[in-house]
């Protein structure tokens, strides 16, 4: 069972990452490019079988390790 | 518009973000974890209009920029 997670920023808070990306893209002469915002992929591999109870681990593995609650905002989904 | 690009590691290439992870969650009690991959998520606001335009445009920024094409592969969704 794999667990696909996506770690973003919250809204408000800066994206320095994200704004080089913005500035090289224009730098390359891709215009219309409004906003450009980085946040992290984490695929993981579970044995665990029932895709609930991984998905509440998965959100505790979040809470405690994978993403800074205090300015990241994270998502879960869990493919069989 | 806004495009979400996704950029992991080729299978193969050696991750040692991902490694970190699963170590450090295996650290903290997370038992049943079989293997972790750290990858890239990219959000992009567009001003383009067309969803096909804008994908081929993406994947060429992709090619440009966002990607190492040699250990990296990307996928992208156009959202409208």
């Amino acid at each position: 069972m794999k667990a696909r997670v996506h770690v973003t920023l919250k809204n408000g808070v800066l994206d320095p990452q994200g704004k080089a990306i913005h500035q090289s893209l224009e730098g390359l002469g891709f215009d219309g490019v409004e906003d450009v915002r980085q946040g992290k992929f984490i695929e993981i591999e579970l044995s665990d079988s029932d895709p609930d109870a991984a998905k509440a681990r998965v959100a505790e593995m979040c809470e405690q390790l994978l993403a800074n609650t205090v300015i990241e905002d994270y998502s879960i989904e869990i493919e069989a």
